[in-house]
């Protein structure tokens, strides 16, 4: 079913794409966007991302039907409370937000009677790069997207974003909040934080000129996500402590681990820790070639 | 000057570009082979990476002119007693081991009157895929070739060695041995040492199945180095121990001040290292792009 008015509050990357995927599926009768950088909204027209703009979120999401929050996570208690006042009684609201249980509080504590309505939501997509010009259509396309509703959750609202995702060509999957959390902070957000502490350790070291000067391949690729902007892995950090801390103690322990089978000569351990990972890696990318490949065939 | 024969020890990834690519240069009337696998040594006869191979590296180096250890670091010591009692007395030996101060004390060692001629080397190139199937000539192309001669190394043997490299279109430079050892500690040992632990860590999750399933590319690029040649690694964690360690304590420590910085609310504190970590980052590639739009204006 065709929506009639979607509201993206903040037309980044991830808002951005949806927006083009829904446009090009077309999904929406009319796509309107909120933000604070005008700039960016005016490029987000120029790009025929967005018909028209707010810089009011209240302004914006009058007479929306569906609402979908792609701003900063440390942004949304405010958003929320700001625009409940103003929400249609049948409005659809989800997010897109890296850590679920945190956007969950605070939809619950803003959104009143609208709550039962709101679906949160995780696209398991994204770049190192930001803004609306890195947007693409494309971007979800064989992406899951894990959906977290609660017991209270509208099965109508979740029917509309689970449509709305799968226009934008992804698969949408649903998982318990803690869990959510849990396995994204293992996968996802604790990469970040070594990749940012690992740039950052080697910056601050005397010899950073001729460190940098040497790095390969390797490296490039290690830290290509400490090119992603700081202000929204910040958010996620804080957003998502509690299993960030405990996943970062997992890895911890298991450095620790490789560290003293190095300093005691067990070069067995060694050995058998770094076989049994890449044994692990190896079948990931081939599930992952079998699944592509399994997606190629049917569309033929 | 054409090489009359060059003994390469070892025909993996290495071993074999160096090889394909000195015979694209022709830099050498006849290239040998030795490895300890026949399978792999046909294989690299079938590729033209070779012209004939010996399973014993003592019949191998009869006659050679240079030779050239590409084999894991923990093999070079037996290698080295092995050959020396045969070597022509002029014969130049370099090596492409990833750690420095070891080898070298290998060779001392082992080499006697002919470790004047040893010209410790290592080219920064590599991929996570090993064996001679997996070689190109193409593969040290602007990349640099780091040489650690020591003060009594031959100047003839490092000019030999540097043409050797050259010929493969490799920058060589030269660094001191610690020097050498402590840069590549940062920026590839420790770098593949955290993509090793993270997979393992991960693997032995109870969610295994699901945490892999959620990867998104950014956990895919992080953990690429995670599928490199177990052995090769373990050989290197522990030829660069102490340069290692010391990283690896560097590191930690930045990793428990961020945790610190996590637990106590410091925003400000997590937002400077994201920051200045995308900073440096985003430096480095722009240095890179630089550098390899300088070389294509060259070409042109």
């Amino acid at each position: 079913m065709k929506i009639n008015r979607l509201v993206i509050l903040g037309v980044g990357l991830i808002g951005g794409s949806l927006a083009q995927a829904l446009r090009r599926a077309d999904m929406c009768n009319s796509i309107v966007g909120y933000g604070r950088n005008e700039a960016n909204l005016n490029k987000a027209i120029e790009l025929g991302v967005i018909d028209e703009y707010f810089l009011s979120a209240k302004d914006a999401v009058q007479d929306a039907d569906v609402i979908v929050l792609a701003t900063p996570l440390a942004t949304n208690r405010a958003l929320f409370q700001e625009i409940t006042p103003v929400l249609k009684q049948d409005a659809v609201i989800t997010d897109v937000g890296s850590a679920k249980a945190c956007v969950i509080k605070d939809a619950r504590a803003s959104l009143g009677e609208h709550f039962s309505r709101f679906v949160p939501g995780h696209p398991i997509a994204g770049k190192e790069k930001s803004g609306v010009e890195a947007a693409s259509a494309n971007l979800f396309e064989k992406h899951v997207v894990i959906l977290t509703p609660l017991p209270e959750t509208s099965v109508h609202a979740i029917a509309q974003v689970t449509q709305l995702w799968e226009a934008a060509c992804a698969e949408v999957i649903t998982l318990k909040v803690e869990h959510h959390d849990e396995v994204l902070a293992a996968t996802s957000h604790l990469p970040h934080l070594l990749a940012y502490a690992l740039v950052d350790c080697l910056a601050k070291m005397q010899e950073r000129e001729e460190i940098f000067r040497f790095a390969a391949g390797g490296f490039i690729d290690f830290t290509r996500i400490a090119s992603s902007n700081p202000q929204m892995w910040h958010d996620i950090c804080f957003s998502n402590r509690k299993s960030l801390l405990s996943v970062l103690d997992k890895f911890d322990n298991h450095i620790n681990e490789i560290r003293t089978a190095i300093e005691s000569d067990n070069s067995e351990k060694i050995l058998q820790i770094f076989s049994s990972a890449k044994n692990a890696r190896d079948k990931l990318i081939a599930e992952r070639q079998q699944l592509n490949s399994a997606d190629s065939e049917k569309q033929i």
